[in-house]
C-alpha cells in the first residue's frame, strides 16, 4: 500500500484505495472490522456454526446484531449461509474460501492482540501513574 | 486462538480473550480496528507524520475524530506524540516498536481488502442480479 505511488495508473485501477473517502473497499473495511464482524469472522475459522452457537461464543452480542454482522458478511462473499429444511429451523453459517483468506488477516491481529495484552496493559498503567 | 480450550490455565490467564465480554483487549481490538484507526495505522507505517498529514492523508475524516484516535492509540502505547517546541506548534506522530507490530497486521488486512476488492464488487454485483 505504501507503494500506491509507484504503481502504474491500469495497476492502482484494479485495486481498491482504502485511504479514499469514496472508495467501495472502505465499505468492505467497515463490515470485517466492525466490532462483531471481527469476533465472527474469527470464531468461524474454526468451523462452521449455527446461529445460536455463534452466540454462545461471542460474549455480550445481541441476537439483532449478530444476524446483521452475519448478513453484512454474507453479502461480501465471505460466508455462506445454509438454511436446512428441518423443524424447528436450522441456520449454518460456513466461511467461504474468500472468507477463510480474509479470515485468518483478522484472526492474525486479534491473535496478537490476546498475546500481546499484558505488554499493553503495562504501558497502559505506566501511562496512568 | 482456537486451541484456547487445550492451552494450559496459567497460559490462558496471561493472554486476553477477544471472545470474552469483559477482557480488556476488546477494548484495544475496538481502537485498532476503529474506521479511522485502521487508516491511522497503516499511515503510520510509512513513516513520522505531521497531523495536517494525516488529516490530507486520510480521505473523510474531522479534526475531531482523528484527535480522539491518535489519543486512544497512543494511550495503548502503539503511536508516540512529539510536539515541538517550534512557533506555530508543530506536532508528530510515529509508531512504536508495538505499533510497528500492530500495523503490520493492520496494513496486512487493509492490503488483502484492496488487492482483492475486485473479486469482492463480482461477488456483491452476481448477489443482485
Amino acid at each position: 500500500m505504501k507503494n500506491i505511488e509507484t504503481l502504474k495508473v491500469s495497476e492502482q485501477l484494479q485495486r481498491g484505495q482504502v485511504f479514499a473517502v469514496e472508495c467501495p473497499s472502505r465499505e468492505v473495511l467497515k463490515h470485517v472490522t466492525s466490532r462483531w464482524g471481527v469476533l465472527v469472522l474469527v470464531a468461524l475459522m474454526a468451523g462452521t456454526h449455527r446461529f445460536s452457537d455463534l452466540r454462545r461464543k461471542i460474549g455480550g452480542v445481541s441476537e439483532k446484531m449478530l444476524a446483521q454482522t452475519l448478513q453484512c458478511l454474507e453479502q461480501d462473499g465471505f460466508i455462506n449461509r445454509v438454511s436446512l429444511p428441518v423443524v424447528p429451523p436450522h441456520v449454518e453459517y460456513t466461511l467461504t474460501p474468500m472468507g477463510e483468506e480474509i479470515g485468518l488477516k483478522v484472526e492474525s491481529l486479534a491473535d496478537w492482540i490476546e498475546v500481546n495484552l499484558p505488554r499493553i496493559m503495562k504501558v497502559q498503567q505506566d501511562a496512568n501513574g
